[in-house]
């Protein structure tokens, strides 16, 4: 008896049906959630009692993000509370009176907090287990000119609680907790800008664009480099035609148009490598479903290749300052690597691959290299023999001079015969000029190692 | 007291021919001249006699080449001598005849003949220090259509000695003796596929053209890449109106049309790396004038750019079969070179210079290498991770995949670490399916040893 095409199909959903539900007995938290909400409802109404004593232009206080929405994973104890005032208020009074009412408010609870800065000013704070930002904005209407980027939150929120609020709710919430939990196994789960990966709210666009977890693993194989989304809400929302002409977003490898405001694109800070990645691993994991996706893949793909013979390794450790955060600190070591990469290969040397990390006191860069030295002898081409003024000019500086196709040329002695020689000069800072001057993310002073530092510890 | 400009041009100038005329000292033949010009009358008389004894279709003999016009550089014995016959006459009986009368005059002269073969066949001898041939043509009037190639030699002959039959006669067959001296100094004297140089005959037209040696290599600095060159002569032979538009022939970084043929280019075989060298050293000599030029400077540039630390020398050294001339070997030496620099490539080795060379019984093909050891580690790149299938593909063949870019890759072993294991791998015929097939210069059973074969025994 052999199989049928059918019966294959059956065994495969069968297996992936078991999967999604082990997995979901690890991300859904029914005990946390009813905690949460509580605690939420709690510091909702002490702040509603601290803002009442202003003279109150705080139109509402509401609560945002995934915990709002049910969307977030176990373990997510973020709370967003969004505090709306009257647009035209003194940007000073919402200031003062989030930092004022907010920090009474977590006194009163028990709990510590800080200022922290993002286009304007808010307040971070710790209570128990709860990571709780408290944020002032302006109450927008549907349409509105956005003042602010965080005006924006409320009406996301607006629009998928919404969508979530139907009767496949419990689904769909389901769903986007599975595409944000395999989104975290691959290591793209995040708009931040070490991860450029994809952030909550794409996730629960996508769900709902697609109708399900499954569905956007399937679709999305069709997706090409540049893939538009627009979701059918945007037309009704904003009253468009079906011909509607939306506006070219910069090219990106997915543009999501976000509903709340159809010139932002929400998949803005994906990575095309990432984007490939997505679409190669749900087919991946649609032909053969495991439950490996779900956790630490990224890990386990690392841990594979990277057990093999090594090329030359080498890592400059640098110093970290201070309350630099991630989003600044990572593409500043981008920068610096791609500059000092550009150095390597005009000394001829070659790396089969690069990368970054950072930990709390040190930044890696950290390069694998198969061409690591070379013969004390080095071809400089000069211009074409016919420009006579030039190729004389050229002849008068180098000793070691021939004519090879067009060009004079000119045997000369190699400037680093190692990567090492070529490091000793970067940290002590005598190549300063063809590298990028990155603020916080100096190699003067850094260590060579002969390591690459992994992203992940485990490997 | 200084210098001024014209004193410094003067100066130059006073140089240049102090120089010249030493030059001309040592290429000048008088006494040679008129034993040569003796013996190849006593030649054209008994192959006459000879050649009287056939029904006559013959209509003259007449000699040819640089000897017959006086711009053969001294030490040169070279004799040619055309046997032409009415157009029409059968080829066997050209063939024949010269075979038969050429062998029984040569003898009569105490020499030794053999046939040799271009597009037909001639006589080929040595009588004392004379390199004599005897070739069979037809003979054309100017104008008419080329039958065989050889057609055309007794067309130049008569053009030039017309031309150099004037009362600036002894200078310019004097100047077209130095730059034939100027170019075997520079290495570039030859239309053969060896050295792809300039023939005599384009040396004999430039110096009319111009008016002179020194003009040549005056006006050569204005030369472009595709540099085109008419006689006013052609004109009044073809009969050709002053807007004539010449036939555009093949792309080659000199075009000299040829009086007896405006559709041939007298400097086809000039390679464009041999016309660069020919501009930059006659700028370099106008500008700081020495006799080294004349005299193997070639050997001496070389021998200067090679004085400096090495990278890693290899050189195949390969059985030459008997009896293939220069004109075979070399372009099926540079082939293989070609296929095996591709090859080198595609393995990530880098060298920083190749030549060939062959002498009576090897071919050498030598490399100087920068990159010719490397870890046992290389990356492959497949297609777009979002080609899924072919990806698939891909992953199903690799272990260590990874995405990388839009591309997914597989860390892979490397398969040749060294260049020798690639050299033994080709040595022992195993890429043989990689490497064109060169019918006369084979790489099997080759050997491979431990140095760069410099063109010159000296260096």
């Amino acid at each position: 008896m052999t199989n049928t095409r059918a019966d294959l199909d059956d065994a495969i959903n069968n297996k992936l049906n078991t999967i999604l539900n082990e997995v979901l007995q690890d991300i859904l938290d029914y005990e946390d959630k009813q905690e949460l909400n509580d605690f939420s409802k709690k510091l909702m109404a002490e702040l509603y009692i601290q803002l009442k004593k202003f003279i109150p232009p705080v139109i509402d206080i509401i609560q945002v993000g995934s915990t709002a929405r049910n969307t977030n994973l176990k373990n997510d104890y973020d709370i967003d509370i969004f505090v709306r005032f009257e647009k035209g208020t003194d940007k000073e009074i919402l200031k003062n009176s989030i930092l004022e009412c907010g920090e009474k408010t977590i006194r009163k609870l028990g709990g510590k907090c800080w200022v922290e800065y993002a286009e304007h000013p808010y307040l971070s704070a710790k209570v128990d287990k709860y990571d709780i930002d408290i944020v002032p904005c302006y109450k927008l209407e549907w349409g509105d000119k956005i003042i602010s980027a965080v005006d924006r939150t409320p009406l996301h929120n607006e629009f998928l609680i919404n969508k979530l609020n139907t009767k496949d709710n419990i689904k769909l919430i389901q769903d986007i907790k599975l595409l944000k939990k395999f989104l975290k196994g691959l290591g793209i789960y995040g708009s931040d800008l070490k991860t450029k990966g994809f952030s909550g709210y794409l996730c629960e666009l996508l769900v709902i664009y697609y109708g399900g977890f499954i569905n956007v693993l399937k679709e999305c194989q069709y997706w090409n480099l540049g893939q538009k989304i627009i979701l059918s809400d945007i037309y009704k929302i904003h009253n468009l035609k079906e011909n509607y002409e939306f506006t070219e977003l910069p090219n990106q490898p997915l543009i999501v148009y976000d509903p709340t405001d159809i010139n932002r694109n929400v998949a803005a800070a994906l990575g095309t490598e990432n984007f490939c990645k997505f679409i190669y691993y749900s087919g991946l994991f649609l032909k053969n479903p495991s439950k490996d996706y779900f956790y630490d893949y990224d890990m386990k793909v690392a841990k594979n290749i990277n057990n093999r013979d090594k090329g030359e390794l080498l890592t400059l450790v640098i110093n970290r300052p201070k309350d630099i955060v991630e989003d600044v600190i990572y593409p500043q070591m981008e920068k610096l690597q791609n500059s000092i990469n550009n150095l390597l290969e005009k000394h001829d040397f070659k790396y089969i691959r690069y990368g970054n990390y950072a930990d709390e006191n040190h930044c890696y860069l950290s390069w694998e290299f198969t061409v690591y030295r070379l013969p004390n002898v080095d071809v400089k081409v000069g211009p074409p023999a016919y420009y006579r003024n030039r190729a004389y000019q050229f002849a008068e500086k180098h000793d070691k001079c021939f004519i090879s196709g067009c060009n004079i040329c000119a045997f000369v002695e190699r400037k680093y015969k190692t990567i090492y020689e070529l490091f000793e000069d970067i940290i002590l800072n005598k190549l300063k000029n063809k590298i990028t001057n990155t603020k916080y993310v100096s190699p003067e002073n850094a260590k060579i190692t002969n390591t690459f530092k992994e992203k992940y510890k485990n490997i």
